[in-house]
């Protein structure tokens, strides 16, 4: 039975890796700087273990790996874009160096697996802004610079050493507790409030499309990854998109089947929000990933809002 | 007057570049681990200002860009490809932490220029090996992780802050000094022996055609890339490869002029030769630098031969 | 009008000390993790300045000296006694690295003063447990132990370069939200709680002696330590106690002001609670920062309830 | 059998002291940046192993420990006076990040015992300068700073968790190769020089009684406090004097042996020298570590003489 730690593991996606886990039986450790769950995650107490700690302090990765045994890392930390911007200094520690610490503790203490979430660095793409594996990259922000940075470093540790690093580039992801930002928060928004009975008014362009995937086919992406034959894997990361859909289309389907919903629509035409919105109307072309794990979405649009819907419900959003 | 801090400034790039500045009236500090030019650079004694300090120490990086008012970095510095694979975690302090230590130092006091040395990635070319510009790269040991993740932390606080971050991808820099390794030493070793009168049995395949570049033509290719308008620039790196000749080429040229040399022919055709040899056997085409920047090669093979020659007997080499 | 930096600005002392700067006319700029001011320090809001920084980060010490053109540095910011021995990981590199980082940015950028709060080794003292300027110090936990290094770190950067590096060693310092442990928190707690028309229940032993010192005679002993003459200051640490008094006469002086007030006595005779009372019960001798500075505190016992209590109905405490 | 780290294995005493612990069979571990072993130690060729790596660099510390199961540390390593002056900066990072490295690798990797080398912290002695075990301490440059954190530190570590670390503050060390200065060299200089048939100068006072501890008996008080019953140890660090001499006395012992010795006599009454003799002047007590541990020297002024010159005469001085 694999023991996992996952590094931002009360995180969004951290949870729901950590739930599918636990639902096979494997044990997991939470690594994260907070020592309680949060509200929404609740059910995972007494299901994980929770280590506090520092992913930029080397001693606090050390010690979570080594007191644990931990066979299979899944690095998931990540400061993120605006606090990224704010300090660069603060990122530069949190998402390169807390990734040179996982790998070198993970070199040094014998882990066989890293598997990464990376991003979609999106917001380089020409028209039509169709995003394949072999698609030359541009990160172009200190956050997307800093992922990709650690990519390489991941690959050059499972070029030179006995670790099977990999990792997914990743589409806008939703569902629950999502962390909301006024430009990119209406595809998990729409969905959340409606489902809480509030009221929702959505800012960006109804009409573009979007490569999206739902949360729990992170967690089965990144699953797959992990237990595929590492012999046929031809690259060290994989695009993972779920299904491509506008924003009036997710719309739709949550008044389908929330007929209630509140959902109002105030498209803000500033610069700031076109800018914004560089990084989302994109398509992910998702082959190499189906063709060398077998992993697929299993959750289309339909499927996405019906689970989210639910998840909210039972209690899984804060 | 500009005053320039030159990283890794006793280094083989970092002396021409020195006194390529040196001679144009520009201040210039170099700033090395050790504490006393090398014996092939003492023509720079009191021409330049020695500061010794550590890269990776943030101390070091500060201090010398403040005491010193620099307004512009070369940053040559690196840990090379050996010392990488033998410590991944000293070249990550080194190459990494410490290209961010210099581009924080800039960002807080204030210095214009960042320009930066990088390398050709050419091991992970496909046939027919011409490397462009717009080529996706794909490092392929710590020494090039290392590289790449430099470059593109630059071009980001280049992005951010008001630093012009450039920087050069070089094809194989010959030129006196330069250190030698059994795999990749002679296409310099050649020349540099023969011009002190030394035998030189070379090993690696004579037919096989290499993008070469000489050392004052890198000078020369970073000085003109600091000094052109910032706003013609498309690129943040930029290919720069100087004439394409094969071994066979250089040794007829080098006999051409010194006809006493004692040039010996070994084809060594094991497993690591030709390993070592994938990196090497590519064209690099210049088209960007050369238009954006007007920079062009002035040392065709010829020239190389003559003023690379010339130079070993000017005491330019140990 | 001098600009002062306040690390853990937002902290107990740094609060006080704050207010009492920004009453004499000098500018003050908060350095904490936090964004905001906490609630009992609203007051603050509009005088002074507050820069969110890490201190065990570089580069957020620097970009707070260098943008605010700090001439003194009250360095108030510690990781904690219980945190401490959670992680001396986290405690090195917050205590100890952090003062390094301050002394290195206040000699890079000349910062003429910094003034430092240290605490009083107390657990280590012989019985009759006075605690003379000259006697000897021994740490006896992380907390200690790295307060300890960053004195000696202090005082050999004054000693090296022109820094006035000057602290205190500080009794039990009490006032208004000071936080609060189940074993030393009876000192403070009593008055607060009293003062909010709350019950405490004292859980330490009335009689014992206890060296006491109230938070703005703190502030105003930091403030008299860096305006005195430098070179009439004989040492780098100075004492620095209040006055002695029982958690009896405490009390009794609360009743005498607040004949209201619920309090109640449960002495808990744990062996915990003996060891925690080790560090609490012993007398401080001032002697030497009175001469050297002429400051002495201004807050017996009775005034300093009497002004606890009037700070507290202030809405200065939580 | 016991594994053995020697940090600083390369140096002067951690020869010596590997030398000893192999003559008893243990097995020894160099740690040090160099690769090779210094010509005067060529004699431990294929008896120790050599792990080159900086100390500074936690890789490299948990490295060296993890990959030879090292069961104890001699940590000798340390930037020393001259170096921790030209650059604090430095200094922090080697002498106390190193130590802390240390302390955290043996933590987390479960070695049992980290045994120190200090040093006297004698400049800050009053007269008569006589050095007990209970003496306040009082650095007074920066390699005695961060000898003193240092120390602190390692007594904290072992409070807290299973770790013994002891350490001893050391005489003046004397034996071949010691590295000299001009300050504080004539005391092995005027021994090593004659030994090798060259005239040596004598710059300071002749008279002024020194404490003076040789080599061989500095490798066995360390291994005799690493063997020493840890119950009965009081102390986390120890006095270690050999024997008191003048330079006067040291040359007449030279001459006694060396009849034909070369040594002049050239007393610097400059104020440097004077300054530097400040830290040589004193005595030492011994009386802790005799009676803790039962070591005492074993080589007096004429057995130190006498086997200084025969090391020197087998090749054991560069």
């Amino acid at each position: 039975m694999t023991i996992n730690l996952i590094t931002g593991g009360m995180g969004f996606v951290g949870v729901y890796l950590a739930r599918e886990l636990v639902a096979e039986g494997e044990e997991v450790v939470l690594f994260q700087r907070r020592k309680e769950l949060p509200p929404a995650a609740t059910d995972l107490k007494g299901q994980v273990k929770i280590v506090s700690g520092d992913i930029s302090n080397w001693v606090h990765v050390v010690d979570a790996v080594r007191n644990n045994n931990i066979e299979c890392i899944y690095h998931t930390a990540a400061l993120l874009s605006t606090e990224c911007k704010a300090s660069p200094a603060t990122c530069f520690q949190v998402n390169v160096v807390g990734t040179y610490n996982l790998l070198e503790s993970a070199r040094i203490l014998g882990v066989s697996h890293v598997i990464y979430t990376s991003t979609g660095y999106a917001e380089s793409l020409s028209p039509p802004k169709k995003f394949f594996d072999d698609t030359p990259l541009r990160p172009s922000n200190m956050y997307e610079t800093t992922k990709f940075c650690s990519e390489h470093l991941g690959a050059q540790y499972s070029r030179q050493y006995d670790i099977n690093f990999r990792g997914i580039r990743l589409a806008m992801i939703i569902g629950p507790t999502r962390q909301m930002s006024y430009y990119h928060g209406d595809y998990s928004g729409t969905i959340e409030k409606s489902a809480q009975g509030k009221p929702h008014t959505i800012h960006v362009d109804l009409s573009m499309p979007q490569s999206i995937i739902y949360v729990k086919d992170v967690a089965h992406a990144l699953i797959a990854l992990k237990r595929a034959d590492s012999n046929k894997l031809r690259q060290h990361m994989y695009n993972a998109g779920g299904f491509t859909a506008t924003m009036q289309e997710i719309a739709d389907t949550v008044k389908k089947y929330l007929p209630e919903a509140q959902i109002d629509f105030d498209w803000d035409r500033s610069e700031e929000m076109k800018i914004a919105s560089l990084a989302d109307s994109y398509e992910m072309d998702n082959t190499s990933i189906r063709e060398d794990t077998g992993w697929q979405p299993r959750y289309p649009l339909d499927d996405t809002v019906l689970d989210f819907i639910s998840e909210v419900k039972a209690g899984k959003a804060g």
